[in-house]
């Protein structure tokens, strides 16, 4: 092969995924129990290196997918972790991602091979290298996101409730928000469609089902409508 | 050396400088002639290759200041870009990261010896790889920023005018805004000190000059306040 840039050295490139996933009360990540050196037995991200036909965007679609089984989910790039010395095995540049998933959608039995776990972000174990400081981020940007964009319903089943909705608000938020203004504040954003059904699974009056509107949504953007989530914590 | 990694490809890995400027009217950005293959005679953004010694960051940093003279200026990482055959040359990941300084701050001669120069950002000439993705992404970005942060004050000398101001702003947006609006808004959020000096160089009556206050931005964020610029055109 012709090379242009032939003194230059080359170098470790890999992705790290920070993969959210909410089960109704807790937000949770999908972490790995490493089998291979270095750093064997501690918890990692799940993560790779691009092959020989693949952009970074690929290579952690795959990863994100030969994990979970998931394919087409929301999956955005978060940072590129460039220090020198952050892995021991040798000098590698990771480009994080971060990926929000229905936790009822993943491939039980593909997580359960890989030797991966949901683990509540509130009470997370020690993560090699960086990967804390990678999770860091991803919240941060989560958190924000959630504020000004309806990120978060990525994280909800098709259909939910008002109270499964403010319980992902407060995973994000960790914060008990108040549920009057919270209720509120989501019905007057006018893009979530009320649905003529109930879940009746947690009380016998039951809790009226909503579905998000993406072309609500959409149309609210284009009228220069700006998304804000009332973070108001409880009284 | 050890390779925990043994069978994976080395990559180059590169870093390329969204490097922005304002001289009281326009926006620009500094570019390199290319002077090497690939592309030699193509216009690119300024960019290297970090050393052995060097993460992504420090990287960065080297080529902006050998290129300017200036350090410690604003200077934050943009996005990683690994598309496969973005560069002719061979696979390359490069991570693009996005400055932005005061014109006229900057050394004259380095630049000249570097073959860089400055080009407004609404009349950009045909730049090499996915460097015009990288440059939409940091206009993108500032636009972004510039409504929620006081970002743009980077780009401003020390002590400025109204004027100036409206014409950074008018410049990022690539829109006219209205006078007095933007003027009553800027004013309303108290982040901003009066001189007791007037700028005389534009009309006899001149016009006063302020100072960006940090302290008092960082006091308004503490307290809850949400920083948004008004961008309603000119009527």
């Amino acid at each position: 092969m012709d090379r242009y840039y032939s003194h230059e050295d080359r170098q470790l490139v890999a992705v790290d995924c920070v993969i959210f996933g909410f089960d109704d009360q807790e937000l949770k990540l999908l972490l790995i129990k490493r089998n291979m050196e270095p750093a064997k037995g501690l918890w990692s991200l799940p993560g790779g290196f691009p092959k020989k036909d693949e952009g970074l965007d690929q290579a952690a679609e795959r990863v994100l997918s030969q994990l979970t089984g998931l394919k087409n989910v929301y999956l955005e790039q978060l940072y590129a972790y460039g220090d020198v010395d952050r892995d021991p095995g040798e000098r590698v540049v990771s480009v994080a991602y971060c990926s929000l998933i229905k936790i009822e959608d993943y491939d039980k039995d593909l997580v359960k091979e890989n030797n991966a776990h949901w683990r509540p972000v509130n009470d997370l174990p020690d993560l090699v290298f960086d990967h804390l400081v990678m999770v860091e981020k991803a919240m941060r940007r989560l958190r924000r996101r959630a504020r000004t964009q309806p990120i978060g319903f990525e994280l909800l089943p098709e259909k939910f409730t008002m109270p499964q909705l403010q319980s992902l608000y407060e995973a994000i938020y960790q914060k008990e928000l108040d549920k009057r203004n919270f209720c509120k504040k989501m019905l007057s954003m006018r893009m979530l469609d009320k649905l003529d059904e109930k879940d009746k699974s947690t009380s016998k009056k039951g809790a009226f089902l909503y579905r998000f509107n993406p072309e609500k949504y959409e149309q609210l953007l284009a009228d220069g409508f700006y998304f804000t989530v009332d973070v108001k914590t409880k009284k």
